[in-house]
Formats: structure tokens, C-alpha cells, sequence
């Protein structure tokens, strides 16, 4: 274990959290609110991250497991310090609970144990919804820098700036791609809330809805979400950008340098806008004869798939209240989730694809077994190693969907409920079915059944794999 | 297409049918029941049957895609005339109902639309649960002879003849394997009757619930199942009986041939008690409260998780009243499955471990990019082929039942209860939760959504993949 490194990332990571409390603080000031829960928490984060990232020399070498034991290891820290102004606060229950609001924040998920938002101080609230934005950083950063340079993930955006197979070149320009991605996501955000507040919306909660779209997390200063501001333009606004946030961002990458043909070619992309007009028509169809008229059928329809393929989670009705079809619809796009590279979660669009191409293929050489077939993405051949690899995340993937809610049904919720929580974590997404439905909220699980969803909520955002690894003896051996 | 041989097989399998309502007729004559469903029928199947079954020198050569079509063909055939005796009665509801009736009897689920079963005429109830034993046999001989000759599934117990791989001279040896199964089955069978009226079970209840727990099916006849006799020695014998029917039927063949070692090395079986106990183990100690003594909660928690984990289906009380956590479980199990060659359903414990140990190998690939590790089972390498062809399965499952759960969704019935409903028939099981649970039944559900889930127990039963090979356009091209 590179123990020297390890720690002066974690450090310099702490330090970073501290500088980004200072514009929750900022809000509290100029809302005159009390300021020492964020005062104590950035004092806390500077003592713990001096330290460790002043250290001098540390090695270069650096392990994948050391990597994923990393990025682990932030993303449970940084909620471990982000869940202290929450708690101090007093206002938002344990710890365990503002522990889970903070991973649920920074994993850019969105579901909430608090029974209610409005009426909390407007500088934690601002933290809750700026939690996700960071979250949705880190994320573009993980999964296209980091993972991709281990052979994960689609590297479409890498592939883009160095075209050919050499791996080895791709790590020197991880820094360039991510100031590229930040930009994006920069613009994309200030858009959002310039138009959020064309439409009426106040300033504040343009820019927190904002923050919960760029990271698809979901947070919402009402307790009646988006629905609250009775306001169809900033719902159309939030259902386009909820999109835009769901698409790979090699596709923005793309556009920047003039190649529109290039970046529509992308199958993932199809198949995601495929399943999202679909999704919209069959909606609105099932929920059409509880509206006065169509339009407003179409617009929820539309907000609400948009919310949860995206994974954000925000919505503008209650859509438990639905039948039985949009439902199940709904919970299956939970699992889809978006585009890879981009901040949504789920299984991701691209690996639904492999896996539906895989077993269309598989029933292929039943017919004729002497064939050989490949499978393949935007035209190139996959190879059968990044199959197989989709094959066993989809495998880990639902294998600890089941095991989870095992352990959540302890707590004797019903079935929907237990299930679709697991499901909602796992994903990111946010709300679930039932008791944890998006006018319902997760305070009545037990603190091992938020640890649990917690779990799932770092293993989700984080791909499943990295924080497997880490369970796995083989791991620590040494090598 | 081979179409003489197919509708000679066909004919003559109509014909075996018309010889098995035999059975229930003598049944129904002897407790002075109408005979005019049964003489009916058996007229039609003679009439659809005799043509066929003596079509001359129809040509030998046969594709795997006509062996698919086939076995779904006679699948369906069977049920399509199986379900006139309970339509001609007129005491079963529509024939979309009947039909459900008995594709649930002949792909041994046991999933009913009655409402209540006391009192029907003994003779349709004597048929209902024959079907069960029919399927059975019929699985038997498909999975261990028509689909292990194509290197499917567990060809264990014709490995245990041929050492070797020597694929070519298996299909020969077929009819000899299916002789030895049939003795096993007939026998078991045999004895667990006996035992049953030991337990002072009456001869006719004991005869049709082997019936049900030799097939694995679950069909009653009594309104609460089991749990009706109020007979604990009863409920032991049917526990260990469900047990023993989902056992690789290769294990008996091993056990005849003195062959204890072997038959106790295999990785399948270990797993599958281990799962057994575990199961009875976790949900004795959730469900203890409920009970006022020990001994009553483990007699409950074993007979449910056999019942459930060998895909019968019967109850012995309400598990749809039990906490979420033991409810939740035995949804699991219900996915988990038998073992492969016996008559039970669900994933089977042998795909499940070699998708446990996929997962793991590929955590481990990620910690040692270079190493190249091999999959076992029985100590043996598993095939890369044979790994994709596991996971394809699962993934097939998996989607089957969100696509099948998005139609049956438009029932509008709660998430469980569709959840449920869809799990319960593609794994052969009968009863789920909630409108569905042991005390409830499927006859609320509209006729599409029996279709469906009738499609689900065939394409369960026959092991998915041949019948996604029918729907495959490849599979009909001349080749």
C-alpha cells in the first residue's frame, strides 16, 4: 500500500471540501442563519487534511486496487465531514441519518430522510443540493479519467482526442479531459439557471434545482419537489436539461469540435433517446384518463421519465399514485439508468445494450453453433473481455439488489417499498415506490438499513466493481 | 422443416395424452362423477392425434430449431387439450382460465386461477394434479435427454454413463437414461404415497399431493394447501419428499450404482443444502414470534423454504402474513431454484454458483489484469462457452421478467403482487405474494396477462432459450 499517497489525495480531497463549505456558509450569512455548524465542520476538515497533504515524496506507484481503495475511501470521508454541519445543525435527526443525506448528496442520488425541506435553514439546504453537484464532478472525472484508463467504461471521449488503442498515453491527458468536462458541465449549469429563472422560479431555488439536475441528484428545497412551483415552463426547462445531464459528454465534446455527424452516431445515444420517447408515449397513454387534457399528461409523462432514466429523481407529481404499468415502467428505467460518461446512474444505457446484443448473439449460435459472431458498439467489434465484463456486472449488480433487501426487509416495510429502496439507491436515482415514494421519505428505515442503502449508494455511483475489490481478500494480498 | 416427423412426434404425444385420461375417467367413474369431459376430450386428441402419429418414413434428420419447436409445440398442445376437461365441466371459469389451469399443471408451476378447490368433481382435480406428474416426466427427458444432447445443462447423469466427451453417442443412449429416470421418479413417487397414508392422510389426498411433489407442481386440493390437514408428521414427510425431488436425479442413479462418494462430491448439491439450510435457519428465527413453540416455527420455515426452493409451491400456513425479511427470501429462493436435472424450476442452483464464481473471477481479473484463471464446477473446468452461455441465461431471465411485469402491470395490482406473479410462474413456483400469495390465486388477472404468464411458465420450464430461439428470424431462414 502506497499509504503516502493515499493520504496526502485524501488530505488535499478535505481540503477542497472545506473551500466548497465556504459558499453554503456565504448563503448563511446572507440569510443572517447560524454559521458555527459550518464553521466547526471546515475547521474540522482543515486539521484533518493539512496533515496528510503536505506530505513531502510521496512514490508515484500506484496500484488499481490502491486506486479504487482511494476513491472508496473520499467518497465515505467526504460524506463522513459533509453530514457535520447537517448534524450540528440539529435539525436533521442522527448522525446515521445525516450521513445518509450526505452520501445520498454526493452520490448524486437524491433520497432524503427529512420529512420535510421547507422552512430548514437556507445554508444547509444550499450544502444538501451543492453536495450533488460536486458529487457529479467527481463522478465525470471517475468514471471518464479514472476508470477509463484501467480499460472501463466508455472511454468515448478519450478515444475522441487520441484516436487508436494505446492505453498507455491515456493517463498524461486525464487532466485535459477533465477541465474539457468541467467546462461543459459549467456552461451547461449556468444555463439552466439563468433559464430556470426566466420562467419565475426565485434565484435560490434556480440554483439549487440546478445543482440537482447537473449531477442528476434530486434534491429539492420543496417538499412537493418540482411540482410545487405550479410553473409548466420550469418543468419543460428541468425535463430538457435532466436530458441534456443524462447524455455521454463526449457527445458535448463532440459538437464543440464540429463533429455532429460523429456524435450522433452513437448507438448508446440512439438507443437512450429510443427508450425515453418510447417510455414518454407509453406513459402518457396509461396516465392520460387522470388528466384534464393531454398536454398536461404528456408534460408529467415526459418530467417523470426524464427525472428517473436520468436518474435525478425530482418530481413535479406523485407518481405512486399511477397505475400499476407507469410504475413498473418506472422502477425498469430506474435500472436502465443513463448514458455512460455522463452524471446519471443506473446500469447505464450502453450496457443494457451489450447485454440485450450478447443475448441476442447467445440464441444466434444456438441455431447455428458453428458460427462465429461478434458483438458490436457504434460499428466496432466489443471484445469478448469487456463483454464478459458487462455480463458480470449486471450479474453483481442484481445479485446485490437481492441481498440488500434482504437486509432492509428486516425492517418489515412491504415488498414494493423494500424492493424499489434497494433498487432507487443502488441506481441513484432517488425515490422509490410506496413508503419511500417521491412524497414519502426513508426516515422510518432502521440506521443498518441506511448504512445498507448507503452501501448501495457508493457501490452504485462508484460501478460496482471498485468497491468490491475492496471486499476481496485476494486484493490485499502481496504481490 | 422436417414436418412429418414433427407431426408424427406431435400425434403421437396427443395420443399418450388421450391414454393418461384414462386415468382420471376411472377416477371420476369411480366416485360417480360426469364422465362427458374426459370421453370428450379423448375423442378430440384420438381424432387431432391418429392421423399424424402414422404418418410413414418421415425423414430422420432434424435440426436443433425443429427439436426447440417441437418440445414448445407439444407443450402447448397438450395444455391447449389438457384444458378441455376443466372447460367442459364448466366449474373452471373461461378457457383462457382453463388454460392457465393447465399449463400451470403440465410445466409443473401450480399457480391456479380456482378460488377455492374443495368440492370440485375429484376426477378434474385427480387430472389437474396428474399433469403435474406428466410435466414432470416430460422434464426429465427434455432437460437430461433432448437438451444435455445439445451440451446444455447438467449432462451429469449421462456422464455418469459414457465417461468421456463423446458427445455424439449420447443421443442413443437417451431412451436408456430416460428408463432409469423413470424408475427413480415412479418410485419416489411410490413411496412418498405410502408414507402419506401412513400419516393418515387419505389414499386419494395422498396420491395427488405425491403427484404435485413429484412433479414439483404444488397444485392442492384442499383450500389452504397443506396447512388444511392439520397433520404435522404429514408436512415432515411432503418437507423431505419436495427435498428429494429437487435433487439432480443423478445423484440416485450415482447412490444405485453404489457410487456414494460421487454422488455426494457434487458442488451443486452442497450448495443447494447449504441454501436450505441457511433459508430454514433465517427465517425460523425471523418468524419465531409469530409461533408458541420452536418446534412449530422450524416445521413452518422448512416446509416453506422446501416447498418454495424445490419450486412446488405448496403452503402449510399464510407466508404472505410472515415479516418482509422471510417474505423477501423466499422470493429469492424462488429465483435461486432447484438443482438442474430434477424436476424443479427457478435459475437452478448450478447456474447460480457458476455466476457466484464468474463474479468473483472477475473481481479477481481486476486485481491481476494478467492472471488467467478458470471457472470450476465438481473440480472440473467450465468452458468460457459454457460461462457465456450462463450468463446469457441469466440475463434472458432476468429481462423476460421486467418485460412480462410491465404487461401483467397493466392489471393495475400492487408491485408485489405483479413483481411476484411474474417470478412465481417463469420459476415454476405457484404461489407469490400479496393478491397472489398462498391463500390467494391468480383468477383477478385479465386474459392477457394469463397469456403472459403462461408464456412465462413455458419458456421457464423449457429452460428459456428454445423458446427464444422460435422468435429468433435466424431460426426460420433456410440455412
Amino acid at each position: 500500500m502506497n499509504v503516502k499517497l493515499i493520504a496526502r489525495i485524501t488530505g488535499v480531497t478535505l481540503l477542497v471540501e472545506a473551500g466548497a463549505l465556504l459558499l453554503p456558509m456565504a448563503v448563511a450569512l446572507y440569510y443572517g442563519e447560524a454559521l458555527s455548524p459550518f464553521l466547526i465542520t471546515i475547521c474540522l476538515l482543515l486539521a484533518a487534511g493539512l496533515g496528510p497533504s503536505l506530505l513531502l515524496r510521496p512514490q508515484r506507484q500506484f496500484f488499481t486496487r490502491e486506486g479504487f481503495f482511494t476513491v472508496g475511501l473520499i467518497w465515505v470521508l467526504m460524506s463522513l465531514f459533509g453530514a457535520l454541519p447537517f448534524w450540528l445543525s440539529g435539525q436533521f435527526g442522527s448522525y446515521v441519518d445525516c450521513f445518509f443525506e450526505c452520501v445520498s448528496g454526493f452520490t448524486t442520488t437524491g433520497s432524503s430522510i427529512l420529512q420535510a425541506v421547507e422552512g430548514l435553514p437556507r445554508g444547509l439546504l444550499f450544502w444538501r443540493s451543492f453536495t450533488h453537484w460536486l458529487g457529479g464532478m467527481g463522478v465525470l472525472v471517475f468514471t471518464t479519467a479514472i476508470l477509463s484508463s484501467l480499460g472501463f467504461s466508455s472511454n468515448f471521449l478519450i478515444r475522441a482526442e487520441s484516436p487508436g488503442p494505446v492505453k498507455s498515453k491515456l493517463v498524461p491527458r486525464a487532466s485535459q479531459s477533465s477541465k474539457i468536462l468541467y467546462t461543459i458541465y459549467l456552461a451547461l449549469t449556468v444555463i439552466q439557471v439563468i433559464l430556470l429563472r426566466l420562467t419565475g422560479m426565485p434565484w435560490f431555488d434556480s440554483l439549487v434545482n440546478s445543482f440537482g439536475t447537473a449531477g442528476t441528484g434530486g434534491f429539492s428545497v420543496r417538499n412537493t419537489s418540482i411540482g410545487a412551483y405550479g410553473n409548466p415552463a420550469a418543468e419543460i426547462v428541468m425535463t430538457v436539461f435532466m436530458l441534456l445531464f443524462s447524455v455521454n459528454f463526449a457527445v458535448y465534446f463532440l459538437l464543440l469540435c464540429g463533429k455532429l455527424r460523429q456524435a450522433l452516431r452513437s448507438d448508446e445515444l440512439r438507443f437512450f433517446l429510443g427508450v425515453v420517447a418510447i417510455s414518454i408515449a407509453a406513459i402518457t397513454i396509461n396516465i392520460a384518463p387522470g388528466f384534464s387534457n393531454l398536454g398536461d399528461a404528456v408534460r408529467a409523462a415526459a418530467f417523470q421519465v426524464a427525472s428517473i432514466i436520468s436518474t435525478s429523481g425530482f418530481s413535479s407529481v406523485d407518481f405512486d399514485l399511477w397505475p400499476e404499468f407507469s410504475r413498473m415502467l418506472l422502477v425498469v428505467l430506474m435500472l436502465v439508468g443513463a448514458c455512460a460518461g455522463s452524471t446519471g446512474g443506473g446500469i447505464k444505457c450502453s450496457r443494457i445494450l451489450l447485454l440485450l446484443r450478447s443475448a441476442r448473439r447467445e440464441i444466434h449460435s444456438i441455431i447455428h453453433p458453428r458460427s462465429v459472431s461478434v458483438v458490436r458498439l457504434d460499428g466496432e467489434p466489443v471484445s469478448e473481455t469487456a463483454l464478459r465484463s458487462t455480463h458480470c456486472y449486471f450479474i453483481i449488480y442484481l445479485f446485490t439488489i437481492f441481498v440488500a433487501a434482504l437486509i432492509v426487509g428486516l425492517d418489515d416495510f412491504s415488498f414494493g417499498t423494500t424492493f424499489t429502496a434497494v433498487v432507487t439507491c443502488i441506481s441513484n436515482v432517488g425515490p422509490g415506490l410506496e413508503t419511500v415514494g417521491p412524497m414519502g421519505n426513508f426516515s422510518g428505515f432502521s440506521a443498518l438499513s441506511k448504512l445498507v442503502l448507503s452501501f448501495c449508494m457508493i457501490a452504485g455511483r462508484l460501478e460496482m466493481f471498485p468497491i468490491f475489490v475492496l471486499f476481496s481478500r485476494n486484493a490485499w494480498k502481496k504481490s
